[in-house]
């Protein structure tokens, strides 16, 4: 394996939706979005035999955006590269792979409906999936599209299938966001720390930190993940995040919070049973040291599933040696294992 | 200063309370406790004269127990003498100042009564109080009666003047327990993933402990505390400790960890306003890294004050430079602060 | 700024340089390897006038690729990008920047002539820059050429110019590698520990590590680091990289040890203090909390700069907040110092 | 077992050694030195029988005092308690211990003669040693001594049996400072950083060290170990610990740095050769992830005596899991494994 880059078996279109729910959102970013349609190996020898592929949507974790998964790494290999070769070799049979762009000035959009950032939801389930289905012979039935993230992609992969029913039939999270008390909450105690040299205003940090180099200051991961949470979350009706906690004392300030916890999905499970257990496949992993505490949020997420009754054999479940980071060698584990479970 | 010993101007008496409230306590803890009474420079030589003096009681935190008020560390002396000092160099007027034993099997009782480990609160208010007060020359009053702790011996020191301000009214909380989102939650993903090793179940861990020597193992310290906080808080009328999570995934339990946020101090100043008005003083410090967020739980306390109307001049309130550990060295402050305020 | 992609204002060629020095290497790495060559504004307007620019070479840390300068990354604009604004805002005068790849299959080369890896030093000095000079218009001159990198990039960019000051007349190091007993040698106790999992042989480790995703144990970047290091600096004549240390119990053994010491750029200040004094411009920094302590190899190789009579004037010196990653954004700050004081 | 006291089988007595070799120390310490001496069950009824018994010498750590093996800790007993259980419960054969006070103003001694602190080696065995002899029914045969410690306390466990083979014939070394690479070189680092505060001057930290509570920065440790262990190892004619490394950057230098090596029990081992292959009995041990690396330190010096040829079955070898704290369980499994290997 060279290290500077690799061939595909099959090909990569990049393409742009143009979004109306975008348009005019409160951050003033673009409504025009990229997005990456990967064609697996063979697709366009069937080009007019009528042939159709399933689809699995790929998203991506907080702070990315969709020109990151070209990023090389050492001794890796990018995902795009990585995905084709479950195809390449056969691993599963041949799906199209949709990456999508999700990114927001915050560093992103949880994949939510928010006046904090925009419509994303609405976007990705009523504009790019209709844009692909569109332009590439995918199968458009729910039971032939999975959805598959890390991180807060992993939790877009969780919450969108349950939103969506009608929409996604699988899905695989890796990491994905998810027991709040345990992911997101320590972070409060933190950023009420760093806040101290904000006079307690993270509107003051805000400016700071676009002033200068991004992440030059150690507070700028957590405070960013505050300011970004809430605007998914825990947004006013004019797009101002709104905290959960004070900024002084990190007291948790309950009506706030209990708009994130209605987002948590182990706290979703019950009321979205039924588009759960419509799923042919739901994928769960995590690294067993997991930064942010999400190999407990996965173990709550897989026994929320046994406790309403989704069948054992239509998932995957894994806590494996690893922290939050270096577990991109996880994803093409996933994508064949819902390769081979999408109806064709 | 000699580091092997330090002479006192004052003196201590130990003598051992024996206990009504603590007999056939659940955890066969005896009811026979040492105290320890120390009588400050002059108190001898007004025996006879009928002078009376004000009372300090301090208590210590978790896994504390008595005679360690009495253990050496490099380059600093005990609190024994530090507060001896207090009085031997003028600083405040003295006092009197008890050193209260409330040690458990499980490493403490929180200063509550409790069934998952005895009546620890009853013990200190009716049988301590009591048994100094017919034995030394204390002023009797509530005005003249304060109470002093180290974390968890702080959270006693702030929850035992709002359930008796008819005993206590002054009180001086160093880094105590309190908010309990920031001080205990963060700990149970950690004890849960502990847990794996013990399939999940805590009591494996407490024979494990048990026979072998006592923090031999990292997760030693996170598991102690997760059995002997919810013996005090949340045992069940057996006195068997119930956890607030689960212990597999660490999902809260909400009505069990409501039990917790009962005893949360934060959470208790409205409840209680009237006792903590009727405070003489009240003296909160924490170090500004500690390493339980006992800064911010500090802070939280401090701004509840505030909002219940406590004056601003009863209060005396520093986040210093610090972590949890180290910061004996603040006690005499405390003590001469409380010292200086209480009737004579 | 949007993040998924930056245009330049000037270009980047893409070449290969067929190098007759890497052929045959011990690792059996491709002789081709990448170059790219950063032409700035106005470059492609003065064809044909004659007009020649200073150049700068670029190099890269451990691990690191070519192609990872196009890598994008949250709320920062690659190099690439940030460098070419430097040209385009007018900053610094314009310079062609030649990006050049040293990869190895251990992760890298440090820039050395080695039986370990290759002959990297002669393959840069004598390949890649008479290669860019007959296909560019860059003033030849030593005067008007410098050398930049980061960590290992910047070990690179101090030792050459010291062996071919008739080339290089000007560098910049970023938290480059030095002072080996703080940088180097505190991670040999670490991999002593790792490598008891491995009967203390690395070699089992390296064949466990090329069997499954790279980094997916926490070992991984030490024991890579020993590999690598120890293939530039220690290898034994058939290409066999020799520990420093006891793979058991971490003893440094001080004959290899000495090995590597002899390619400390602070220890070669004195040997090279010729080559060094000839410089026009040297240019250090580092985070202050660099994780590999390089802030004090900066420190003692600025120190040694004055030792040895380099004038104040041609070195700029910082310590800034910060540890040793995400700190590319010193790069362009560099790259515009230099730019400024090439000859033209 | 009660947490409060634990009475002895034994029984100790304290008495002075009024010490000549520490009359006039550089540092002002006293001369008159606190000694406890252990006399085990039986040896009062033994009184004129002319019965006699061998002993064991223990040392402390650096910053320890005798009197702080009486320091009670949590679900722990002092040493003094397990000790004496150790020949309360027939374990082993009695012995005689004797703990011995090594104190200085800089926190320790490390057991050596120095004109940074005093003669602590002498003393320990030209004045100690004998006033033991003199006062209580040893056999006063080196088969007969032992001598046993942790971290410094290992050190001099170590390397006073190496002097004076003549007066120790047996040693327990738990976690001793060995290894200095790897043990104290490291923290060159972080003290050159700690410095920059205090404009590299170590003086300047130790005024402002004694000015206020001690250990109330974090950099307290770190740089009293610079100034204490250069005190013991480098110290100037005049007693002026002579830093090993530049303040500045941390650069180790070399001849002052060899002083140290030359006092490294792993570089004594060849040195001393006769004098270790002398002992009766030497046990090393220390935790496997010991914070100071003391884990290797151990390693290498069981390899050292190996390699002199040390009989295999007089050495007692073990890296249990731990780290350098909370380890004195495992000194009375030194003790007793010493007592019966003493000759009666």
């Amino acid at each position: 394996m060279l290290p500077w880059r690799g061939d595909l078996a099959g090909r990569i279109e990049e393409g742009v939706v143009d979004s109306t729910m975008l348009r005019g959102n409160v951050l003033g970013d673009p409504h025009e979005r990229p997005v990456w349609v990967y064609l697996p190996p063979g697709y366009d020898d069937t080009e007019g035999s009528g042939e159709r592929y399933p689809s699995v949507y790929v998203i991506q974790g907080y702070t990315g955006h969709l020109t990151m998964w070209a990023n090389r790494a050492p001794f890796r290999q990018p995902f795009v590269e990585t995905a084709d070769q479950v195809f390449a070799t056969g691993t599963a049979p041949p799906c199209i792979v949709v990456y999508v762009d999700a990114w927001t000035s915050y560093g992103g959009s949880q994949f939510v409906d928010s006046p904090g950032t925009g419509r994303y939801h609405s976007y990705l389930c009523d504009e790019v999936v209709p844009w692909v289905d569109q332009r590439y012979r995918t199968i458009t039935d729910r039971e032939s599209r999975a959805i598959s993230g890390k991180s807060s992609g992993g939790f877009g992969a969780m919450i969108t299938p349950m939103l969506r029913p009608d929409l996604f039939g699988a899905l695989a999270t890796h990491a994905g966001d998810t027991l709040y008390e345990h992911c997101y909450l320590p972070d409060f105690a933190a950023a009420a720390r760093h806040l101290r040299a904000y006079d307690g205003d993270i509107w003051r940090w805000w400016d700071d930190f676009r002033s200068r180099p991004a992440f030059s200051k150690r507070e700028d991961e957590s405070l960013l993940t505050s300011v970004g949470i809430s605007a998914a979350f825990s947004a006013s009706d004019d797009g101002t995040p709104v905290l959960p906690y004070d900024p002084r004392s990190g007291v948790v300030i309950d009506e706030v919070w209990q708009r994130w916890l209605d987002w948590d999905p182990v706290r979703m499970v019950d009321r979205y049973a039924d588009a759960l257990r419509s799923q042919r496949a739901i994928w769960i992993d995590a690294g067993d040291a997991d930064d942010y505490h999400l190999d407990l949020g996965a173990q709550a997420f897989r026994d929320g599933l046994a406790r309403i009754g989704v069948a054992d054999e239509k998932v995957a479940f894994e806590l494996f040696p690893g922290t939050h980071m270096a577990i991109d060698y996880r994803y093409p584990l996933s994508l064949a294992w819902l390769a081979q479970r999408l109806a064709r």
